[in-house]
């Protein structure tokens, strides 16, 4: 007990204390060997914290809570600063428990102590030694700690009954265990810095590469300037459903939009693209009577949600797999509705689905044809509508800007479309496109649609102007096709494993849990470069990777510093290289024998303007990013009816930090003023 | 063939034939008489139609998709100039068929027309004199068409196979035979004029008074001071999940926020409060063996999705039923686990849960308690936590933004709390509090949380701000209770049959879903006043209503204009009053013998400061809504770590259409200069 008042003496002036029940902190005192040997270890370090030193055996549970492996310092002293915590002269802010990138960095390291013992200590080893001033020391103080025993609880309210808090612990556990859990990173991206963030600490910057902002229209000044004129315009939330005072013109705009992308007869705008494919194929799959769903077996969760909700029969067929989804098409009669549910690009992989192949056996075989390019679109095609779009690329580019279909294209071959405004178009938001009747139903019947406030003005707006400024410019798109190729380049010619495949996702292959995660630390921490480690469940185990998002927006010289830091990480790490992975056979389709590793790209040299010269160029360090004036001209006139016609400079403040000009690619007659 | 060469030839002017498919003109053509009676009805009077008279029939097709009841002119006149189209002079535009207000009516009049015939004419006549100019002619014609028959269908493009199309139409017409096919309004809420919006055409502007942006929180100048800044730092999306480049420090800061609110271990943030509920239930009840499901039968659409996608069994409760709840418990042993969802207030209906005695009883048998606290966050308790709080009010005032539970009070017996940031907080998304291994369960296992992108950082720091504001001002939310509580004063008086409740929802019964329509467009189309009215299945047969919002930004005169408007259409529409519900036995608790009109508000007189005299004012029409100045300075001091400090003005470009005033009801000892 004098352990519990000493901590409670700090609950006035500690704001970590000031939020802990007190039977928390009773707990905390008796029970000494907690199921996290950290927790002893930096109950330990605690002395040397010259004001907090108490709070942190509970703080060190809520990093365990996994928000932070970045938060740190500034949150820090904000806290202490807004509670008016004084740190004495001499303090030293890095042995304050507080840093909770020490924090998790010392979890980590169980995790990798805990590897450790179980199968090879180089891991760790290497883990330890991975950057994070606490890695080494906490590393060393946890293999001295207690192994892991089972978990000791605290109490919960009921005497007799099930206990949740104890259930909800040993789901933790299990994620612990199999490595599947979750650190988030704390990444702050900078729109007048681009491709650059901050962390916790605001002053500690970072590159980052893998953010689904492919194109960087996050910042796009011609989208910023028209969510600020809607912000003023229209407020903040919309207000309601689409159908109770939430359904405004700007909604209809961008359905009527997204609808013109596609060349459909209809849009319906969702929350996200997680909603809009799980609410589409849940409705379909309950609706259609005695429906099957067949399923690429690397389809996104928010499809294989959808299928599962919707209580219909699911038939998985192997990736990419004509002939297996065949022979499994042909089992039911012609008559059965079925529907084929699939992705132009893999996230995960990067490969592309055979979306004309798979339109004619839906027709042959009377199925419905469901195509997610959550991935694709403002990625691929003259006008950014997706692979689908790109297998007909002149006949769609000559179409320019009809609602009308192209009889016998892909895109109208397929039936459903669904897409997102939260990657390429960096807003936030997914939608479907089909025929009139689908759309209608779809909009009558899924209550993820209905009972659900509708998406703010400003984002809609900011989303349509994304997309017309990208229907109307090809040019980010191309040379973001162009990064990616000279990055898949420079990284074969260091022998480092690049998951081959023909679109611009760059999956780097790493094939450990603990090790992906360690390089991942490794380029935030010695390179101050963010990559996202990818590990099971969203990848098979010992396919775990980092997954490289190159933009338009990187410079020469940052694509230079990523390949020499994962260079030199792969060598601190020893990590397999394409050579180590031939040796064993290969792995996730690299070093495979007798497979090529270098597959053709979806943009030809033609389309990325080669042959015309046309090409746009990589970025320097210094060069402004260049604005399209047409591109602009065409988003703002989507406005005028609502927000009052608009000319003259950008009015974002940042747009001095872009270049305007006319596009190479585009014609027109007259540009603006800016 | 005729037919067809001639609405070709408008392909190039018109935008409406140029989004159509030949092959949907040839059908158009050639089936003549089309399920829809309007169709041929229109397609008469489109040869009053100077210019695009042929694109009737295909446009016709497309508002019974049911897009727009006052999508209209504007959006014509906007399409007309962008495509270079010249209405000849002396040409109406209330003639031309694109007018869809027009032909959305004709349809309406459709609808009526069936009803008129199935049972009484009466409904349907009313509705035809229910202002809207073509109401009457087209019910005329409609009575002349083709009745209605087996639906004509245009050919698909499988010769056999499952007629997919066909399928969709089938649906869509159930849903127009038991009229709970919607028709979305085009309502564009004006940030500077709350609560008035636009329509279709920016210059017709109508009161809103059924938004769920329940205190104006949406057009608040410090939440758009926020968003304006943030947009600024941080661009629009987040670029990713939040386990990828999609987790930054304001997400973290809002989540700790609500956690303060809820005096809860964590909170955790979802796209809306559809996906907070529906993964939160199906995640705890997949996960938890052998979970049983206790539901308020009123309970929302969310949380039932989420209970049927959970798996597990489910056990329906009366509405707020003490009794039938405990006789359901009681069915299973103690250690089973077993969750109680619920609502604590009931959007439709106004009845609030009795959320202390559920615990009890959750507590008795051993329960989890799942309380939705969706219409309530932002408007009950001392700093808006919701009922639960205000159960508490004085402890919970005293115990000020301590995120310290409160032992033994009733927020911190549920275990459970979901909101909302997109009703009383004017913004979108949605959360859920509760203990740290729990949210970390949850953050660890739900898919519609892992594997979407996360909110932007402008929406979410405006939500924060938002949040924080209403934590330290409790004025909006004592107007709105003042405003509500002299609305149903007024209605009664007039024996307006509103159900009775201790809330601040407001519905009045009309009892019929074609008259509920028909009151909803008289009030919007002779009054310009906004209400939807709600029907079938949202609210139960016989049981339609029209559900009024009122806020504490309506004026005195505006509540005048309202209480007139909404009695004029009770004469003219003859809907019944409280004396007829009483005449026939009562009906949705109104009217009903031996139980009372009016409900014990759960806001006191007290809470509501009338006995301190520091009850807030009633605005009168050119008062400006108050904004209270320590709101903001609290607001404001959540950012300045992250966008840097602000003092001075209000930079929102509306901001002076508001009176920034020291509250009555907050003390604070330095004011900011503004």
């Amino acid at each position: 007990m004098d352990k519990l008042s000493s901590l409670s003496r700090f609950k006035a002036s500690c704001p970590f204390l000031g939020r802990t029940k007190t039977s928390t902190l009773r707990n905390l005192c008796t029970s000494t060997s907690s199921r996290f040997p950290s927790i002893s270890l930096l109950t330990e370090r605690a002395t040397n914290c010259p004001v907090m030193g108490p709070a942190l055996s509970v703080r060190s549970k809520e990093i365990v809570a996994g928000y932070a492996s970045l938060a740190g310092n500034t949150d820090i002293e904000q806290i202490h600063r807004d509670k008016g915590v004084t740190i004495p002269s001499g303090a030293n802010i890095e042995m304050c428990p507080h840093a909770s990138a020490a924090r998790a960095a010392a979890r980590m390291a169980d995790d990798l102590a805990a590897v450790s013992k179980e199968k090879d200590t180089s891991v760790a080893k290497a883990a330890a030694s991975a950057g994070c001033p606490f890695h080494k020391a906490a590393l060393e103080n946890a293999a001295k700690a207690a192994p892991v025993v089972t978990p000791v609880r605290r109490p919960v309210a009921t005497t007799s009954g099930f206990d949740y808090e104890s259930f909800y612990n040993n789901e933790l556990e299990k994620k612990h265990k199999d490595k599947s859990y979750r650190y988030f990173n704390n990444i702050n991206r900078l729109a007048n810095k681009f491709p650059v963030a901050h962390t916790a600490k605001v002053e500690d910057e970072v590159q980052v590469w893998c953010s689904n902002d492919y194109l960087g229209m996050g910042n796009n000044p011609v989208v910023l300037e028209t969510m600020h004129r809607t912000l003023d315009r229209y407020g903040h939330g919309a207000g309601g459903t689409r159908n109770i005072a939430g359904n405004g013109a700007l909604h209809l705009g961008l359905e009527r939009e997204l609808a013109t992308l596609h060349r459909k007869d209809a849009a319906l705008v969702f929350s996200s693209c997680y909603v809009a494919n799980d609410a589409t194929l849940s409705t379909l799959g309950s609706k259609l009577p005695g429906c099957i769903m067949f399923s690429d077996q690397s389809n996104h969760a928010s499809m294989i949600q959808g299928m599962r909700h919707s209580g219909a029969k699911k038939v998985i067929f192997k990736h990419n797999d004509l002939d297996d989804l065949e022979n499994k098409l042909k089992a039911y009669p012609k008559e059965t509705p079925k529907i084929i549910a699939f992705e132009s690009v893999y996230s995960m992989c990067g490969s592309i689905g055979p979306i004309s192949e798979i339109c004619n056996l839906a027709k042959k075989y009377g199925a419905l044809t469901f195509l997610d390019e959550v991935h694709a679109v403002g990625l691929y095609g003259p006008r950014g509508a997706g692979v689908a779009e790109h297998l007909d690329y002149e006949a769609q580019m000559a179409a320019g800007d009809s609602a009308d279909p192209i009889p016998g294209s892909v895109m109208d071959r397929v039936d459903i479309i669904t897409g997102t405004l939260g990657k390429a178009y960096g807003a936030v938001g997914g939608y479907v496109a089909g025929s009139d009747d689908f759309i209608d139903m779809i909009r009558s019947y899924a209550p993820g649609f209905i009972f659900t406030t509708s998406l703010p003005p400003a984002t809609v707006a900011g989303a349509q102007a994304s997309v017309a400024y990208q229907k109307t410019f090809p040019g980010d798109r191309q040379l973001k096709q162009v990064n990616v190729r000279e990055a898949k380049r420079r990284f074969a010619a260091l022998d480092i494993p690049v998951v081959p495949g023909p679109s611009h996702i760059l999956p780097i292959l790493v094939g450990d849990a603990a090790l992906a995660k360690a390089a991942s630390d490794k380029l935030l921490y010695d390179h101050s470069i963010y990559v996202q480690a990818i590990n099971y469940p969203t990848v098979a185990v010992g396919e775990e990777r980092l997954r490289v998002t190159v933009t338009p927006r990187h410079t020469a010289e940052q694509l230079d510093k990523l390949v020499s830091a994962v260079d030199n990480v792969f060598t601190e790490l020893n990590i397999n290289r394409i050579q180590d992975w031939k040796a064993v056979g290969g792995r996730a389709t690299v070093g495979v024998l007798g497979q090529d590793d270098v597959v053709e790209p979806i943009w030809t040299k033609d389309q990325l303007g080669e042959e015309t010269g046309t090409t746009p160029k990589t970025l320097k360090d210094g060069q402004k990013p260049l604005v399209d004036a047409k591109g602009v001209l065409v988003a703002r006139s989507r406005f005028d009816h609502l927000l009052g016609p608009i000319s003259g400079p950008l009015q974002s403040t940042h747009c001095y930090t872009f270049n305007v000009v006319r596009s190479t690619a585009a014609t027109i007659t007259e540009l603006p003023q800016f």
